[in-house]
């Protein structure tokens, strides 16, 4: 280790595609999760295939338990898990610039799309196109994003990655990329940066 | 009070728009600036133009220590202040949000632009729209972010609003508007969420 | 919001009075009931009539466990759930500045009283006027405090509101409106206070 | 140190009554100062008596730059320095509940006075009888209170302790003998309370 | 309490040495265990004599669950809860610093054996004398620190204190009266150190 | 970055060894001095030989202030600064735990040696073998651990690394690498355990 220079931080994160299609019903969003389906150990983010039925006793979001309830018939799921500085108010801020990422990569992939954003959710036209959600754990914190691969399944109007011409494996390498580099870049600004003096 | 009954939490910020130009030289971005210069106390973000010099003494990103400068004729300013959660690293986050959001903004007020984020610097084409730097106070933290108005004064290529025919303060009325609400339902998001059982 | 101003920050939190009569068994005590309860999100304070009764289940203070029990016929109740700053010590010192607000509303209220504040809890002369007890869920911390309104039903001797002639409602504005300025000022404080250089 | 039994937990903080009169300017308001007067390390508060004059470099409260200044011929003066949890939100509630305790023993040693707390300040009637700060250096929260022992010097309308026919060293040891007791009381609560469950 | 003088910050934390045999199963490291066991509250270690046989409910230890198991016939079993600062980075430093204590102690009884301290466990020769673990409850952090008195029991190749002529009750005298001394003089040092400055 | 798989979690720091000399005077003790000397961004430690005198102005330690001076011919130096969770008690624990550390590395290169720790410094019979100081910048916490390479220059009774025959680069390839295991181990340990339950 002696000797080694390297002009920027550690990497902040690990980023993983599953490539076993799972059913998503919510208890994948707990804290270790991540490292038991693995083996990854510590800050990371995997991404894989898969239905979506989130049972009530799951839904993390109190808002969500007296909706129409959440499911699809397949969607691109992320799952990000974070042991270090795991307030919950930076999960939230995590989560919404992961749907503005999100956001971001949709436009590079599908540059006509009427694609927006609202708060951590990402519509094109009417259609809402993905779900998300940020909690605590005990010992992290947790958030699930997801969106919808095909049409069939959700209970409400939706929109999908296949009438957009995205091919998902596509999509998650990118959102992935994207995510580990800000995450990285975020670790070396915070490193850079000079406290501003009070007294002037 | 008693007998009150809101859905949502109180204000999490407060946005303002400052009619005077102010010449941005860094000194601007220091605890309490906003509060001496309006009045308002607690989280929030104030707008205006103005030109931008920033001395060698009020470079907060030692990454510009020994760059071209940081300099503009006519700017359109962000300044950001929190008392609430200080927290570096929650702050660089802010600002990783912010200058999505600013996209978010950009690509609504001008569709066509060839308009891109790299961490939280925004690029169309080859030109550099914007500045932007997250620091800390002992007793708040303090995010500036700023577009140029103009493309004169600056020490490289650079983009500009008036190019993109956006009027600057259509652009600070959405930018402050969004943050605010973004800000507001980040505090209801916060407040709605069940934490995840470890031991199920 | 662009050009708003205020001199004051944004309210630090929501009061609010419950009309119908709420039997406390302190199942109430835990994260989101105000929210249930109230369609309330955010930091908030809700006050209501009832009896008392706590199950063993859900005494969060250990050292009433092998106590008398935690009753009364008939108390005004007061729950507050914070989800900024969620820390235990902080949250003990805001039950004991709140019981400290009771005794100066007491004394406002009933000024020839022998009433004092003993930690969390307030006499009147050798009779125990409240219960109190602050705690924390995995993404808030709960204070409740109550007062007797009656003296029957409790298992030690008591004093209650009804002896000082003091109505339960007006008590509970006035402790409401108190609390919700006290929380504003101090985060008005907060904003205003120049750190201290430690080189001088 | 084996074999110790205690039920309660260590003390919390030390008190000191200072024999010798200081000149109160603000400067005493800094990290450290404690420890440089009396040896004393680690949390803890000293209370002496003196005049007081502060200097508009060392006022901590931004609102009193532009007030009639902070001004007494002889207070009694108390500073607190706390290096274990040094949010500054933590300090204004220390503050507040050292003035709420301070009136307490007001009304204790003068019972018939017409005492009140707004905030931080204790009014007599029309007189301000205290100051206070709460503020925070770089490795500490720091707090000053200080109460007019005779009425001379005060650029304001106030009232002081003589008046009220109270020895200003018995008022000393009272309210450092309760802050004590009342931080460690705090202690031991926060050691003996029980989590609330989430999910139930 | 006023007048008094200490050089030295406050008792950091208790220790204390149980009589009676217990057989560890992991259910002791929970919150408040110390207190319902002693009356002790507050940060708090406590030693004692006992098997140990942790069940696969009670291991915090993920990477242990698919392990030969935990358990010894005779092991001096150290358990330590705080209540102040309870995050998980510092009681896992906490946990490293007691194993390294701990060799120091070994090392000082007895200065021929080959020991070695592998991250939270030590090794003499081959065999594995100690097993750790510092996790987290809602409320506070816990640690489980235990060495073998004797080699049966263990489904691993163990060391024990006995082989090494170590009495026990002088290894929990020892460790338990330098932890209580270094904690002391960690608090002392935090409150005797000047902040850097960061602008010269 | 898609594919990778990790059985750990990222490197929590980076280490590095000096070629040239430096003459350790204590400003080398501030945020980003690393960053400037290296341009290693992050978490780091850095080792380097030199004399030592250190200017009573950057004395963070208040105790030294008043004593005989902090000065040595040549030493092997260790700064260390860490910019995630940056508490000052994090610090001093990361601070006893470096100094363990060196104990162990001392004993392993020259076993016979009458080496002891207390606190933070290293006694070698009757001699000072170390001076330390663990501190915060206002963006960081920061760490000095410095050995006598020779004993002359020195104010008190010393100890050296060359009367002990141990190579001071070869002592210093040791420390670090055990540094870095030890916080990679540290970050891998605080991801795998499970929160304990505080109803059962």
């Amino acid at each position: 280790m002696v000797g080694r220079v390297s002009k920027e931080a550690a990497p902040a994160m690990i980023a993983h595609w599953l490539e076993r299609q799972i059913a998503y019903d919510g208890s994948q969003l707990r804290a270790h999760w991540i490292l038991a389906e693995t083996g990854i150990a510590g800050d990371a983010m995997v991404a894989f295939l898969g239905a979506c039925r989130v049972t009530q006793d799951e839904m993390a979001d109190l808002a969500d338990l007296d909706g129409p309830g959440i499911a699809s018939d397949q969607m691109l799921h992320f799952v990000w898990e974070c042991f270090t500085e795991t307030g919950l108010l930076l999960a939230v801020h995590r989560q919404r610039l992961l749907s503005a990422t999100a956001l971001e990569v949709l436009r590079a992939l599908a540059p006509t799309a009427a694609a927006r954003r609202e708060g951590d959710d990402i519509y094109v036209g009417e259609g809402k196109l993905s779900i998300s959600i940020a909690t605590a754990s005990p010992v992290s914190s947790l958030i699930h994003f997801a969106l919808n691969v095909t049409r069939t399944g959700a209970p409400v109007r939706v929109a999908c990655l296949e009438e957009l011409s995205i091919d998902s494996r596509r999509f998650a390498a990118e959102l992935l990329s994207r995510t580990v580099s800000e995450q990285q870049s975020i670790a070396v600004a915070r490193s850079k940066v000079r406290a501003k003096g009070e007294w002037r």
